[in-house]
């Protein structure tokens, strides 16, 4: 048995903050203490550094086919980006295409990831699809470990699933212990505007904005409310980037519906105005929804701050500026939606976070691991540091400052949307299951370590 | 020129009560005075009596095909019964089936009246096929003095628009004048639970009710207002019933929003306790959106006595208990959808509302039929008691009290939702156009003699 | 018996717009009607304008002691200054000094108008002190037409009642059918942030305003509202200037209260950028409560379009920039509390409201002067123009440009806030009781004319 | 240095929940671990049992004089009570009469419990006079670890502060880090009806509710949070019972205020109801605020859930039947206002929430233990189980079904509000700071163990 000792570093988890020591034996935490007197193979000293449970993002999409290309990253050198910014684990989206079994779409990425991720992972499974006799096959995933779908209401003849669909899916996991995860846009709404918008040869990226008002995402985020309110079970809105939409989640919550939500660094740190940038560049950051007027941004701080937003994750779905964002040149609704940020968003949010005092430390641990662990049924495995937990460990120097730029990230994409922009606070080590696999900036794991992840069902 | 004198009465106007002369000369006040001294062809005398702007009922379904049955009031029974109680006006709906023209909907039905109906009529057109070729015959239906659409969010592949045609409609009346009228209820979600009802044998009629949640109101009720936002157009919201889709309409109207909406007496004065009656005798209330739970209603006044309700209408849609009714014998979902109420609507409200002091005197004239003038383009020829405005006049007993029956109304079905119900207040003489219609209960006008109401559009 | 016939104009009451015309016999409007056939002693052709019910303020404090020195108007040139701009009724407020019976406070206003006023003038009564025993005064007062009473949340030691007294007032309106009218703003909390803003030299007029802030207002503003929640009787928000407490107001209407509330002109046409002007200029706009921030006026309009505020009246308590305000050139809280607002407050609203889109004419009226009538039992003697009602008529110009200036307007102050704004829309002649009273811009009424207004108690 | 492991429990915090051995080292604890190979002098089985942080109750009255009475309780019976209830905190309110310094207040207090207390405890300052002078003083309170004060805004004359002597006390704290405690009723109101009640001879315990309206509570929580905001610092409402209260908290936390409260289990397992039984029963729970209608109760579990309400404390203060609350036999208002509670608190919570499902068993270590720890400056020495935190720790048995009985309680006054009620969960053995003092339901510590907390201040 391999015991490494994290010795006198400041350990953070969601409710906690203490000067203590981390025994990790093989892939496990086995104790804590103020002292630990124990013979390891190897110590490491954390002295002045915060001892972080490691990060979860539930949203990214790695290998996936969109528009004709397919995003940047594979489970490779997405799942080493992240391990770079001090994510542990993800959750990536299988898709069912139309006419597809339930399985064959799960089993479809399983093979994308196998051999190749280098930290752990599970899958939501998007369902396109679901005649009544695939509902059945909505346990038999659930039982695979596979415990959330993701439902579009927008993209109609693509992703989008009708009212009807959305709430039989809904109540089935209202049985089955599943979780819906919600893209909420009115889809009709937005199909007509860039309809429009292209008749009048407005082209321009930001007209990829301007197609898709805040309002749409405040109407169909209340609708899946709804429908999960009458279904009886939890939801859970993905990539929430509207105060207007927010306002719907809270007034969920003052209702006391189980109504969850994530943000995203983008919606947090970009706005409207990146679209305005001079040529072509506002399709960095073409992606759905689209990113919000400044003003915005407060409102989700806010929410995350309180207990509105519950998680922060990066649907990092990265596309090269050259030959993918360019196939959207003359008609922005050809650009491949979605950007990079698997690698920044521990860093972005800590510096944007807790440096500028919007929320604690504890609650920065809470929002990038132990929030989503609980939700997505990765809890305790994942999430936290305590006895009996995956030693999945980031051990971060809270004074160090560095400069994002894509010359030193690591995702394969030829841009961050972040670039040039200075952060305090720096992932310095990175643990996956007990190995370190991240140390001195370096790399230090093995594509193919990573494991599927088999989630648990929702217990309430 | 025919003069006729209302002499001592106390006229009431949305704003106004005073006691006072009015002069009929043709079909048009001409004067309203304290104490005129003119030489009338008629004098009635009016003392003691409320002066009231005839009933103005902008939802009704007359000679309407629904399930394979036909709503059993015409135009003539329909609008004889109207004139009854107080109404002298009527907006109805045409509709467009699949595959037709809006024209050939609105014809059919103008059709229908001609020659049978005794008071005025304007039609909504219901759209139910809204390719973008047949938009601009929206145009010419405005100014044939059709300005109001009726769109419904239920009913898939009957009545039921998808999102994004309901947005076309609703961009195109912001450029028309034109007026949106939603039927909003989540069909999709109703469907899914009717399905669910009788796959279990719950084929009684109460099940209509449990099928058709509040919450599915809200929801869309909600999406109205927001695609209507996002258009920048004025919606109205028909039949809405439910508590929590009048908050709804309250927090767009707090936000300054365009959002108006009617409920109908049969919100405000029966419940969901009406379809536990023995027997099939809940079949009798089967009506969409259905009776709410106790409690509700209350809610409704008080929408009513402040301004987030601007109408009282009937949605009158009669079906026979006898052969029509019994269609759904043993299927909820196969009862004709209606209920009648065209004859009791301004009894109802006036007893309900005025006499125990939920809304004032004014606020009756303006919920019965000021207001519903104003929304849909008949001020102030319509709704009021002004020079110049058509001399529909209602001369009211304020202290009468009555009894409804089925055995004294004069709809043409076999049943009323209030029977045996005893009202303070009665219709004594109506006034259509300047013409004595309704004297001592007794109907002294003509079928035919009622005029198409060309209405005017929106001018805000 | 003099009868005079305003010929056909268009006339406008809060609910009706017509062509037609209005004959005045005596005080009296004894018809109105399309074309009438009148021998008329005089007749004024109106063609083109609009024939308005004379405007009613009920909020101006004229020839009133404040802070050793004494409003600029008297009864005199404050009423000739209103029928000036359209106002032919006010209802200024009589004040109970400590130690004094509420009849003596009256009586005291009562002998500073009689004689002077040009304009009809009622009285609410200023209680400061409010020992149990004078309670039963306050039936008698309402027995007089004295049936509002002002109490203060601020000016502690001066003005302010505590919680108590306050509750005890608002249980008797309860029973005796007055209605309080609240200046509501938590005075305590401003006096703490005056001292300190003093301690620390802060002396300049802009200190007015941040030493008030809007929270102050919205925290009294929900006091005042659930005080007289507990109490079961209406209450009236005089002045209500900032968002926050508009808020309040919005939120008791959502649920069904009574509660009402006013603005002013001042609030909706300056912010607190007029304090910042040069020099001790920003003295003018010294009032209670003070401008607020740009954005709130935006509010406020969308409060008067909807329903939340019901009245728009001036708090005119005019003080000369010399002598007056100058008492405050070191300390600002030296400065007399007010502004000069009597005579422009018609037109600024016509121009803000109607000219801009925000308000409908109807809606202009409402506020102006029906409103307001039948909120102070003032109904329908006031406040509109229907058989019966008084002859206070406006002849309005509405496409007449003019520019607001000291210079010519009639008010005895020395100064405008409003200097050089242009506005269209112009009150042409003013009738009160019957008798032209303004003409071509002339005073042609008599200083005394006016006559005390008793007002009647709230019914309901 | 004393070791003892509690071995194989369920270690239960505000986020964790794990099978694992706690080591305890003299006061503290010192390591967990998955399977701790330690020799300890002392080693307790915990398995299947619950390993629970010490419970903290912020709010107790420990022999408090109020009406001629004292509360029955001192510090050595009221914190055994505590005790055996799985209490191992409490912070109580030590009171500044009129005329003293606050320094006078807090030392009168610390010898009340000097000597007999057994577990540890603090003391908010209850501040009934604050002239400008002594203001500084509260900084030297903040400084000696009493860093919360306790204000009254009702009981006028006797507690009650006006409101810019609590705006002071707030701006204060806003600087010296110490927190505002509110008892938010509108005192004036109240005193209004209770005198008017007494004229009526309404007597009976009952009218004791009747006089305290709901919205009185509402109101003045809404001032405080309003004072609090413009002061710019963190409010704390201390026994929130009404529903219309907790609705202001939730729009201020929703506004993103730190604004907090506590609830107590009177009002969430008794109602109004209780004031009807028999004779004079209803006085053993007259209290402040009153126990509210049935239904408050729910909307204050969902406030629990959510994070509305961040804790529950007891507001012990307990008078007996017998001679205490007989005082006030023929007139409600003359009876002791309180009722025990200290003993019941973690036992009612867990069977009532947890074990009802109304929240997770890691949000009720968090509502009685961490959450006010972190508030009131005892965090991670109190409301943890981490390495270096104190060992204040409940071993718990989940399964073990008792009944709630004045006959087996253990605080000292005749009588207990939950006579009869049986609950599932039991405290089986309690620590504080590494010694034993109740194991097997007898009380094993020593009177006088009880050390003085000196918190720490507030750093956001």
């Amino acid at each position: 048995m391999s015991k490494t000792l994290i010795r006198g570093g400041t350990v953070v988890t969601a409710t906690e903050l203490y000067k203590g020591d981390v025994l990790v034996e093989d892939e496990k935490v086995s104790a804590i203490g103020s002292a630990l007197t124990i013979q390891a193979d190897r110590t490491i000293d954390a002295s002045g550094k915060y001892v972080l449970p490691g990060g979860i993002d539930v949203h990214t999409h790695l290998d996936m086919p969109f528009g004709g290309t397919t995003s940047a990253d594979d489970f490779e050198t997405g799942t080493i980006a992240a391990a770079h910014g001090g994510t542990t684990s993800i959750v990536d989206f299988a898709i069912q295409y139309k006419g597809q079994t339930l399985r064959q779409g799960w089993e479809n990425w399983m093979t994308k990831a196998q051999g190749k991720a280098a930290i752990d992972y599970g899958f939501h499974l998007i369902v396109t699809d679901l005649p009544e006799k695939l509902e059945p096959e909505m346990d038999a995933m659930v039982a695979e470990g596979v415990t959330s779908f993701k439902l579009f209401m927008a993209y109609r003849g693509v992703l989008m699933l009708d009212d009807g669909s959305i709430f039989r899916a809904l109540s089935r996991t209202a049985e089955n212990g599943g979780t819906i995860c919600m893209h909420a846009e009115n889809g009709d709404v937005i199909d007509v505007l860039v309809r429009r918008a292209l008749v009048e040869r407005k082209t321009a990226p930001k007209y990829h904005a301007l197609t898709r008002p805040p309002r749409a995402e405040a109407e169909a985020t209340y609708r899946a409310i709804c429908l999960a309110e009458i279904a009886g079970v939890p939801i859970y809105i993905v990539h929430l980037s509207a105060a207007e939409a927010l306002e719907k989640v809270t007034e969920a919550r003052d209702r006391g519906l189980p109504a969850y939500a994530e943000t995203c660094p983008q919606y947090l740190f970009l706005s409207y105005a990146n679209y305005e940038e001079p040529g072509f560049e506002g399709a960095k950051y073409v992606m759905s929804p689209p990113l919000r007027e400044k003003g915005n941004e407060e409102k989700l701080w806010r929410g995350l701050a309180g207990n509105d937003l519950q998680a922060v994750s990066t649907d990092h779905c990265p596309f090269c500026m050259k030959e993918q964002k360019e196939l959207g040149q003359d008609d922005f609704s050809k650009i491949p939606n979605g950007a990079p940020g698997i690698e920044t968003r521990m860093h972005l949010l800590y510096d944007g976070g807790v440096v500028r005092g919007r929320i604690s430390l504890n609650r920065f641990v809470e929002l990038t691991s132990t929030s989503p662990a609980k939700i997505f049924g990765l809890f305790p495995k994942k999430g936290t540091i305590a006895p009996g937990s995956d030693a999945d460990i980031v051990i971060f120097d809270p004074g160090k400052k560095h400069t994002l730029s894509v010359k030193t990230l690591h995702h394969r994409v030829d841009y961050t949307p972040y670039e040039g922009r200075e952060v305090t606070g720096r992932v310095e080590t990175v643990f996956s299951r007990g190995k370190v696999i991240v140390e001195n900036g370096n790399f230090t794991g093995r594509a193919g370590a990573g494991q599927f992840l088999r989630r648990k069902p929702r217990t309430s």
